[in-house]
């Protein structure tokens, strides 16, 4: 890196966009060294990504797995946070654009991650929400809600069984714990709640385009992991792709599925941020960065987490976009920033795989730990435990802790509130799917009380 | 009332209208009755409104203190649950008309409760929002915290402290905790977490029409929370209105007081609907009922909680707004409902007066029980045991517990995430006030890094 620009009269300007696991230890990594911080990001909270999906399906509140990146850092004198959405970066000036001002630095980390790519069908993401931060999954809880509710009050067969069919896109971590959790809200969590439907013939359908599940784990677990689900009751098809997608049915190849609810865990891209570096990018929008996580030409600015392509230095293969990695890319360039003001040079970046996994419903899982695999209820204490511990805030490690206990032994979903919508348009979510048939008779004797 | 309608065919239909207090204790009055129940509500939640406030300042998860109404009433196997608004009554027809369709009812309980009342002046809404159901609660976490992060950003003295000024409408029970837990916030929670605002410097201002706090408690109490507030720090403003409102300004008296942030806890009326029963209501908009709560010419009506106007039949005092009096008006229908059926009636309603309470803060509450005042530390330890014990479900109580002796030691709030709106939103918010001053040069230099 150039240390030509940065003033001998100045502390280092150091900002870092995005507060995600890459970003946050990032800063965290910078906490003795003599330079002056900025994080930027464009939510007040740091999320634990990896149990989103709970709050999903509603077995946890957001507060339980999101905090203030401001009270994260608090006591870490030498970072200023702010609550900002970056518009571009110019490179030449150094300077980071925001809709008030600019910023300017001496050295930029981006962590700005990854976001849902509809592999440019725009229009699916509005029927198809997918799970990137509490927002999304407050909006996932309040429409597979909302689907159960609409059920109960719908007089027609056909238009219910639309209302109870649950599509999830994409056979990876996400997709397989989203469609685990759903199926077990509709067979164990919720069927004595209802009166007029049985929450028990909700179809849980998980498409994937491979042949297999959990491409980023070793085959023998996808295959675990697919056995785990088809038990449980979920229909997996592999080998399909969803062809297209309308409001209330989605086409998988030449099938034509009516389905109300779609959830999208398939394709990810990196965010948009990364096109106004012109540099590089590969197919999925990341950043191919040199073995130093720097982008090439721009030694003082480098990529870290989802939004980073690069390869491990030995093996060759590529980095995956796990939080591990993150954490690692994160760190290891806080050491970078501190070797380089100290003129000094590290060796380039490698990633140290400390395992993969993915929890199947309640008490199952599938793991891989260095090299060894892991199924069942004891990959799914391990699956605890890891997922856990690094939880920042005693609150929540207890928190969360607590939550699982109570809904492993009660089999409750304590979080199972609609919020966010208005009535009116509750009701026209609720009666836009067959709104005529209803108010032909009295539903009073067609379903409500039949 | 007249049971010439109740066919002998068909068990008698029990519509009850609102899953509050007393809707919800209504229907558990009935577990045991040869009824047939359908219980409606637009939100899929009972909500624990005394603990709201809570909610509204970050120390509460929406799931601590809201339950879904179905999963409470699951085991009562002669109650359905619609999650459904109400358009209006046809009294004459004995209906239930929602946008679906009509439902009949032989008896018919009304519970919907009370909203805000801005006093005609409806514009007023938008700009401070009053606080009744999650959504509420969510949105001014949202603002307060926004506020601070505008704070944080804004270059300019007077527009920062317009920023950090927040004025609370309203001197009863919500207004009071109100404003000692914004107090509590900017003086306690949050000063480590910013770097370049004092949030100790916030105003917090709570404008009281009347020339005291508290009216509903005895008047030692109210001076005695005055003094508390004052201490804290709360700027308490008594025979005070506020005559005017306009985006970042409050007019109170003739005095025009810049202020992004207002939080309305002065008015309430009754819910609408009552105004489709076309009998007389109060200046409130709540129903003139007999002394066994029906509605006069109709004895198949009841109406019940925030939405009745009902004097004490011994005392002639009347029934106060609270959560006590609709819990025994619930009962005291359900026990009505059953007598009639067994060709019997009951004595008028009487409340029972257990006790009026608000809490101040942290460890500070006032109390007027059985004719005895408290207040200080141990009003509060009274204020908490009286207010866990009432929620429903194992796993609230005991959270909320947990959360409350966590914020106690740790003076932190941890639900303090800003959620329900896009970035585009946010920015445009911190942008408003100030947008031009703080574009003309580097904010790096004026604020951020000042």
């Amino acid at each position: 890196m150039d240390t030509a620009h940065v003033s001998s009269q100045k502390k280092p300007h150091v900002v870092i966009i995005g507060g995600g696991f890459a970003g946050l230890h990032c800063a965290r990594g910078l906490a003795d060294a003599d330079v002056k911080i900025t994080l930027a990001d464009q939510h007040n909270y740091y999320l634990f990504q990896p149990l989103l999906y709970q709050v999903a399906t509603a077995a946890l509140s957001p507060a339980d797995i999101a905090a203030p990146i401001r009270n994260i850092l608090r006591k870490q004198q030498n970072v200023s946070v702010i609550l900002a959405r970056v518009i571009s970066i110019d490179v030449k000036n150094k300077l980071v654009k925001f809709q008030h001002g600019d910023l300017a630095y001496d050295y930029l980390v981006l962590a700005t991650g990854a976001t849902h790519s509809y592999f440019g069908r725009d229009t699916w993401e509005q029927l198809a929400p997918g799970l990137k931060t509490v927002d999304d999954a407050l909006e996932i809880r309040r429409r597979v809600l909302l689907a159960y509710e609409a059920a109960e009050w719908e007089a027609d067969n056909q238009a219910r069984q639309a209302e109870l069919t649950f599509v999830v896109v994409g056979g990876g971590p996400t997709g397989v714990e989203m469609s685990g959790a759903l199926q077990e809200i509709a067979a164990k969590t919720i069927p004595k709640d209802f009166r007029h439907i049985d929450t028990t013939t909700a179809r849980i359908i998980l498409v994937e385009a491979a042949d297999r599940l959990l491409m980023a784990l070793p085959k023998e677990l996808g295959e675990q992991a697919l056995r785990d689900l088809q038990k449980m009751g979920v229909q997996v098809r592999l080998n399909c792709r969803v062809t297209e997608m309308r409001e209330g049915e989605v086409q998988i190849g030449d099938e034509i599925l009516p389905a109300k609810n779609v959830i999208w865990a398939a394709g990810v891209r990196g965010s948009k941020l990364a096109e106004t570096l012109n540099v590089e990018l590969d197919r999925q929008g990341r950043v191919l960065v040199e073995d130093d996580l720097s982008v090439p030409g721009h030694a003082e600015i480098m990529v870290i987490g989802d939004l980073s392509h690069v390869s491990n230095s030995k093996t060759g293969k590529p980095v995956p976009g796990v939080a591990p990695a993150a954490i690692q890319m994160g760190r290891y360039v806080a050491a970078s920033i501190c070797s380089h003001l100290a003129g000094k040079k590290q060796p380039a970046f490698e990633y140290h795989d400390k395992g993969t996994m993915a929890t199947i419903g309640r008490n199952r899982a599938v793991a891989a730990i260095a090299g060894r695999h892991f199924s069942g209820f004891f990959a799914w204490l391990i699956w605890s435990l890891v997922h856990i511990f690094p939880l920042i805030g005693f609150r929540s490690k207890l928190s969360v802790i607590f939550a699982w206990v109570l809904s492993y032994f009660s089999l409750n979903k304590s979080a199972r509130l609609i919020t966010g919508q208005s009535t009116t348009q509750i009701t026209k979510a609720m009666s836009s799917g067959n709104r005529e048939t209803t108010m032909e008779k009295d539903p009073a004797e067609k379903n409500i009380h039949a």
